[in-house]
């Protein structure tokens, strides 16, 4: 039986660029990594090494570095989309690129123009594919670590045969979150009028006022609160993916020392580790197409 | 317009459980570290904080250990089968269970019955989904790093205005290999009658002679003799998914010292890196379902 | 020729506790990885495997719990050193104590009065030795990363014949700050009276503030700069250590797609760095007997 | 009072280089990652940015490269004096050199002739000092994993208030073994004749002969028994250093679920872990100077 060529796809992957803009005393900072992953006629170089369909991966990596120069980033979104369109419009054997990239935020030290301070946490994400027709975008953060020191209950589970867990009326929920939003415009001029800068901070700031104020029977009530809270609050947002990991505080039991711990001292444990993912989209949100891919 | 509750899953993730057998002077050793992930009735627990559907994880990971030692670890998959199953067949609640395990093995230190030394580099994987009908397999491995001397050569491609990569015809190929690949069967009886451990072991001989003896022009033609070849070797598999970073090596110009360097010191660069990404399949492979999910 | 046990040490590492103080709508959280190690009369212990002189690391991780139900967490200073005490007073065999412990920072969100998000990227650090007479507090951070957009120079450095580094007058200035500071006082009493997290405030805002603030002619002089000011600015304080990696920020050469880069698009490379590391003290600067060690 | 600078080194960190021999149809390989400190007359650096007395890192670094083609690397010791030797040689400022170098093994595919595949686990370390007249040489590796899966009891410990573990007369015995081995000779002809390359070889098999025949009372005998042997089979060594976590096994409780757990399945928890640290050595070693720094 014949053995075929599937799906395939090449690129840089992590090129790490920092741009900085020196318009006056004040300067800006952007510092994203960027990897490319391209698709298009690909048969001849798995088949049998023949490049010619091939633009180096080097290549790419010049051209993030050259475009970061010649277009400055306005944000992580549009560097994306620029990126991708360039490389299926520019080459012809080129039908699909994904552009992934990973946004670190710097903050100014004080009033001190030049000089900054890494102190968020978390990093800001960006997912862009262009097939040469739709340019689909993905927007998001990682490693927001969260805690509500009370306000979280558990109970009114299944009990199975190897179920010990006790019920609780009162936790601590803790997690990192990862949360993934999605555009829901494809067309090329609607995309680019987007303004990725303000739905990440609305998204950011929904994120964690939901987490706060839901009083969660589960983290999957915390989820799909969070979730609907970002698409009530970022208009042009169609869906929203979450990744949450319950990192598990537990009630350390100081009863051998003669000791009462009322919900006071927790152990903080790496693993396992309860995941809780899930999908909140609006009802008329169109076909996702590649956009999670 | 409305918001919806979209796809999602939930479960125990990372539980690392190590099985001896002690049937005599010789011990066994499986270590394993098990991720579960559980979908079906959840529309109440993320509404409403109803939890009346949800297994707890907790129990989850206790079934992970109670099966270790009433059934044994035959291998990685026959074990994640047997998770899979029984979560499906035991919940009303639950319609799908994804099991994702990752090994690592121990080889006997000399004659010692009971010492084991952890010798491999690599990680076995093993992903399984059960939805109560079909049963999915894929196997794998990560970071088996492998590096040829010479034997590789790039040119040929294409240089479009930001490319200044010299061609080659000699360098240094090395990469993580990340390879899995899938069992055509899915019926329950016929999947648990796989030979996993043999399959295994073909699979990484073919992987590692595939890359030692293929004179490769590109990576991506290495990908596709390495994926051939496992197919070629392993009747019961029908596709192949790979994931070749490129670990580049690059030859460091000690002309300025009036040194010359003939392909043999080289500085190894961590990011930005090539990856390569491809599949190869059997024409007649069977659909792939949820197994890559 | 006889063979001697030498110098040794054992004990629990990383236990992270969590403390939540819940004195009323707002809650207070400290989180804290603390690590023990203990030494004495262990002769036995490795000679023969008597361990009658050996306080299980399991207790210890468990007065780790117990402590800070019972004690609360001032500061991870205070908590380090009561622990200390304690192991040192209460176990005859013990005679000196070890006590680190890595600090996470949480930030309250909004007005929530128990919700929380670690938004600080760097982690405060403590270690604390203690042998029953004396005590030493040693305080720090670690992965404060901070960058310079310009201000930063380096030139007139020795050329030998490996040397190919051009002058700049113009170069980005990164670096990840690990300071560590040295109270003076071991006396019981006196060190106990330490304000450490006013000594924390302080000397972070000094460390960034030198940073930003000093023209720097190489990453050596602003270590100096930084370590001066915090013994400028912490009167308590006798020794500061500092380890700052260069983060190497290269300006790309666009010259051969004829864009020009005015120091404003940079790589920021990963390995290899430059590692400059320095001690800054007061000349009456006690000894500082264990307290690095 | 005056602030002075104190104890200071600086340095290129970590330049990974990957070295070829090609004398025939078999390749070999060596893959080194070296760090340099240098420290001499720093004073102007500091002070006031005065760069006269700085060999630049970057120069560290191609002179890494550079040593790697014209010398060849007989063994990550050997390599490590010539880099040492060489800076305080050749540099009137530098009055001491520290290199670090950490050495990743590979392993012939088959009997392929370039091509090697990274099979082992552990990474090989070496760590030489140079001051213009002494060589102080320490070698060593990390990492090297082992279990033995019986044959280990823990009891006759001091309870105090704080202990709850059980005594346990057969234990699940785990650690990631590092170890450091130092030289006797300082002498510079002595230390270049000696053979790191089956010292290596002798150590780690006594490490594993040592950790696999020891009936063991404690981590700490192990530890002993583990030194003792690699003095014991390495002549011209004089000290050994070992730090062993614990890297604990919990048998898991199943009898919730009916079933007996006779020592078979265990939990493999990650944090917290004991740390057993340990010095054995010769009783007519000499003294170790900066060796271990």
């Amino acid at each position: 039986m014949p053995i075929l060529l599937g799906e395939n796809r090449y690129g840089k992957a992590e090129t790490h660029v920092v741009r900085v803009t020196r318009d006056g005393p004040c300067h800006g900072i952007k510092d994203l990594t960027v990897s490319v992953a391209l698709s298009g006629d690909m048969a001849a170089v798995h088949l049998s090494g023949d490049n010619a369909a091939v633009l180096p991966t080097d290549s790419q990596k010049n051209t993030v570095f050259a475009f970061a120069q010649k277009y400055g980033i306005e944000s992580a979104e549009h560097f994306a989309i620029l990126l991708a369109q360039h490389f299926v419009a520019s080459q012809p054997t080129i039908r699909h690129a994904r552009i992934e990239v990973l946004e670190t935020e710097w903050e100014r030290i004080g009033e001190h123009g030049h000089s900054f301070v890494r102190s968020s946490r978390e990093t800001r994400t960006a997912l862009v594919h262009h097939d040469g027709e739709r340019t689909h975008v993905v927007s998001g953060l990682r490693d927001l670590v969260v805690l509500n020191s009370t306000g979280s209950e558990f109970h009114g589970y299944v009990k199975d045969e190897y179920t010990t867990l006790p019920e609780t009326h009162d936790r601590v929920l803790a997690t990192a979150v990862s949360a993934q939003w999605r555009r829901a415009e494809t067309d090329d001029a609607e995309i680019r009028a987007a303004d990725f800068d303000g739905d990440y901070d609305i998204a950011r700031a929904a994120l964690l006022e939901a987490f706060a104020s839901t009083y969660s029977l589960s983290l999957q009530q915390t989820l799909y609160a969070m979730g609907t809270r970002v698409l009530d609050e970022c208009e042009g947002v169609c869906e929203v993916r979450l990744a949450l990991p319950n990192r598990h505080h537990f009630a350390v039991d100081l009863s051998p020392f003669g000791i009462a711990n009322p919900n006071e001292t927790f152990y903080a444990a790496d693993r396992p580790y309860g995941l809780i993912e899930g999908t909140v989209l609006r009802e008329d949100a169109p076909a996702p197409g590649p956009a999670w891919s």
